[in-house]
């Protein structure tokens, strides 16, 4: 579906893949981004809006539709009246090493509820201090986590210490703190990928991306 | 369990993370892998070797135990007499976008096979003539492909299609082929993190960390 | 022809090369960009400003001259009463893989329509979704394309599908979005530069270069 | 059509893009390479192999298929009895910076050879004597060249040059020489992607890219 | 001698080397600038302020001294009543290729002046055009320039052409302008790196280093 | 100890490591930052907050605390009354290359001082004129100092040099100065890796970690 | 000292810092390292030898002198008759994470006891498996070690993990294992430098480095 | 002169530059390097090899020509019955700071004498002694050294200390060695450009260009 001269809507993209487009607020125009929310909105009954700025929520804000916002995580669902997301049933395990990861991983939360997955959550239980990561494990291993999503901004052991510790799988979320030599996530990604444990990762901040898998595999694990 | 002065084997591993501690044949002597080998094979019943050189893969099939040899993926697996390795259920589906990414996705296979899943492969699909791709789709699709590994060396954009096309989890895995700027994989690295559909990745090469994730994603989805 | 102490003007470029001088906003005091301007209007009776800031685009519209603006190219045209470029011919098809890629597409647009061709234009067709392109597509050869520019900002795969499709030539030009590892367009030139498609390359965000030199082969496939 | 379980050909690629698949030696097996060699005679008349060793050329040596060699640019074509190349028309030129940018030009003259146009050469016209290149240039004129690629390793200004001088296309091909910081191309690659002037590029030694292009701008050139 | 806790001005350093102690303004509080500018010139009757930002520039005119101001360039000199810089001798040729570049090249113009040579200029003579280069050279060397300092920000082919036409010195300069991939001058860089031509480099944008050593180089070629 | 949903204090790390946890502002927003200060004094007695902005400085001075600020490197500590410091003992020697390094020498002055240390500091000693850092050294080694600290933004060579003079551990610190290539400490980073003296390092600008590991190795030179 | 025209042995730097000049082989031709080796042995009664390739080690043997043999680490020290290395005292414990990174905990540990020290080595203690760490670091506290030494060459987890446990200082040496991105030991550098624990830090496999500032530290905790 | 068709000899540019055309064996087949030097010979009498391979040295070794060869710098010289060099004057001081970085020192030497120069070397006097240093400046001050070539591989302090302690022109060489991060010249390269000394550079490795450009500054020193 074409949105003025500067989109293109790809409607069957749930139906095809069983995730939804989801709107990348970067990059767009105001204008631009007002016109696919509300196309989307209009056409699909939800828009999911990422990495927003103030200015943009703001924009988003004056939409009449309904709203799910959390600002920290740069984010915002808008609903048409009488929407009703599907519960695809499966739990997602979402853990942060820092406060400072504490956005991206609430990127992650949003899109698994969004994709109908509950989702458990322990924030700054990183491995400078392993007891608290231990605590949160045992936790989240009472909730029968299907899977795991470890977001961790600096030296990345998160994700590599808990995928030696469970049995399902574990995606490694990097994220853009750290300053200095290879900071700003960059440090994170490559001891992600260089892991010794099992371990799948996607890019610095994709707290979308990581969010949307797991509730694939989540989704899975309870049976089709 | 110590192996020489030089190595600590974690013999638990497999039975707390579903995944047996798998010998990176790169950056040790020969002495040292054999005894590794040899001590795996005691203890646990197999070892599964990867990136062995072929002189590694000599010294290797000199020892007194049941193989698998594969040596264009530079592996071998190792057996101990009545060793019997679970069936774990699952299918996973395994692309290569050309004949060079070849050997990383044999790598991917084997493990994958290793821990117990059904494998079916499609070698050489790549996007520069996506009918291709789209009848190995075809084919996999009627084997019921719980998740995919899409295995790519160059411009990186199999897994990208392959998961606008799909509604499992796809994990790409980019190959050390092609030269100049951005060689060596990394382009395609680059490119699967940077891609608008959803989609997780390992390290360059990194067969057997794709083979294993998607085993035990497989694993889930046909139920516990 | 000197303007200031600061500026050589190339009076001749556009009979040697068939390309007239552009001039880049970015990098000059407003001053400095207003003086050239209005020197290039006087000596050749139009200037082409790229990248210029809303300050530079506020600047250059105080001049007395007629004008064409596109500010969310960060363009503007200026003409000399009774300039009028001359119509070289050729069919130029533009193609953005998302709406973040707009601007550069449209900076290419309108070069290679000042520099006399016809230009056919699909916004917003990139990969995940490979039905989009192929509508696109089939308009475009309809309208006889003579070659191709190809605008993506992250994994870059929409020149090489391209390329894959057509038969005349395909400029890719890798747009500065994407965040994270290879972000802000590196991505997407990498995997360009390394498509197993037969395809050329500009810098990062050079809708310009794209435009002059698709006009050049424009041109020329069209008889000289 | 498939070759053994490795390999994929694409037997519809020239009819629809105009350039034939071509086969990169590197990250092939010996095996695989003839294979496929042999499969790509027997089914379209001929085999385009670039960048292989002396090895991969011996054992493609042995095939009983006529044969054009160029060991210095790692190439060779090989043709089933009778096969007839189109002559698609057209005139490149193709320029080298230094002697050592020699083996990447060649491919180039090759590919575009092998696509059916006429090559008109000049090797060692760098700019570090500009001479040179004027005298190359006044030569190719006379030939009426429809298109240049030129080759360069070091500070890759040459394409920018020639650009600046004629009123054809120029593709900058950049060359794995020159040692120390950014040398093996890199510091080439980025000159010509930040060139002035109007200017396409391929990736670093990528001859076979820019022989592919030029031959169908060159085509085109000419008219259809 | 100690200013305040926060620096120690190595007072001989022009009677050691004959290039007196330059404050770069960058990193430094307004107040340690202030209070360093002031010492300067007090203890040696001058000091010269280099990458200025016009704040730094605003307080650094409130001191009580004689100035010499060119805020395009970020600079300012301070006197003493009745300091008088030495005449050195000797000549230096400054080019710039851009527009862009000017800045740097007026840094170092400014140096070499302070440092007791005489200046000759040109601006915008970059190798996109040649025929402007070869008209500067003409008047430059009718000036007898004991030194040249080519500034170059993009492909960085001026002092390679300048190189290769010249007996004396050439300095290259990398300035910070140029967008995408090895953009900010770092193109540049390599490519004067790189050149084939015999030629010396400074840090991007560090007009002030060439000036200084193009001033050591001029006065010896005067005789001592 | 949990704080809000969004941090996990580690209340034993100074038991268990002789060094607190201590506060990085850069990544929280205001009411995280401020949340877990308040925590942190309550639980501990004290909280030092590093790499916090003006504004963070602003938010926390409104807590009703006794208060340590300097504003110049970023920090602030805030105790509850009657907290008193263990006094560890040792002598820590800190030095910088040049004005512009002073923040980060002060980051790592004002831990050592919070971790009990005695602080002897000298500032913009740098290599360039190395007469400079002899007379400091004589000043520090008559207060017999355990260890030394050395800040270096540009060439590094301050902890090289250091460290061929003296027979106590020195840490290197590199500092986000500098410009162009390898800048923001970069190019100090890589100087002091490579060093052909015994050296250690830490990420730039990390003056909280230098701080910290020379308290602890100040601490037992004392013996304990 | 002079040796040849290529060596200038520095004889003070023993007594001036406490570590004696170490001589590393790569970059030197066999007849230099020979004659410095000798020459060494000669003044100061012992030569050490670091980074020496099989070769060098045989060109080394045939000294008439006694030998300390290490060919896994590289390493070898050759002693004059009767040559007797002081005992500093102080103990070292040397960790390292996977059996890849033996070489260059053992080339640390070399050094430490060549400088007097004790040391306790546990090998293949990486994170994967976090018990092995925990019951290595049991055995090495009832070994009293003033400081740690950890080698790691994948995720660089291990020397954060041994930070966050012990109260006396910890040196990461990132090992040059590892394949992909980053690989080759960048990665764990990363990682080590964006630790969250306060660590220091060496180059990639400077086991040297590690052990020489180890001993120093171990030598001052057991007092002067 | 055109050589084979592989080749274009600059035979005015030392009439031009007074520099002559030098031969970079690197990146030249035997029989182009072979065809290249005896035109040169032919045409010059003198052909200047550099960075020749063992194989090189060979072949060149077999041409009927006088020679001065330098196989641990790579190089070899020939000539032509009767060739004699001119004595345009001038001494060079040639410096490296370790016995590795000795063949780029004694390269940039060669090429001062074959350009007429007198020259001083001091080889191994780095700065982590810097007592060594002094010591040679001593004697190069008495020689009446006009410029100076400092090569230095790891943390590259060695000109920047020079350039601080002499008042003629100082030439930077990075070289090649240094191994982990930033290794191979890297990092001497960085530190050289971030410099506070003022001090112009060469490429990593590029002894002849220093050689080159201090032969021309020395020239000039002496007066015209």
């Amino acid at each position: 579906m074409r949105v003025g001269d500067y989109a293109c809507i790809d409607l069957d993209r749930e139906a095809r893949t069983g995730v939804p487009e989801v709107v990348l607020a970067e990059g767009k125009t105001l204008p631009q981004l007002v016109g696919i929310a509300r196309a989307m909105v209009g056409k699909k009954g939800r828009a999911i809006v990422t990495r927003a700025s103030p200015e943009a929520l703001d924009a988003l804000s004056r939409l009449p539709f309904s709203k799910r916002k959390h600002p920290d995580a740069g984010m915002m669902v808008l609903w048409a009246p009488g929407f009703k997301a599907g519960r695809t049933g499966g739990t997602v395990g979402v853990l942060s090493a820092g406060t400072s990861d504490y956005r991206v991983a609430e990127e992650a939360r949003l899109i698994a509820e969004e994709l109908g997955c509950r989702v458990v959550v322990a924030h700054d239980v990183g491995v400078a201090g392993v007891h608290r990561l231990v605590e949160a494990l045992g936790r989240m291993r009472r909730s029968k986590v299907d899977v795991y999503v470890a977001c961790a901004g600096r030296e990345g052991a998160l994700p590599t210490l808990l995928a030696g510790m469970v049995d399902v799988p574990v995606i490694g979320v990097p994220v853009s703190t750290g300053y200095g030599i290879a900071g700003r996530g960059r440090s994170a990604l490559y001891a992600m990928l260089q892991s010794c444990s099992p371990l799948v990762v996607v890019n610095i901040d994709a707290g979308f991306v990581a969010g949307a898998v797991a509730a694939r595999i989540a989704h899975g694990r309870r049976g089709r």
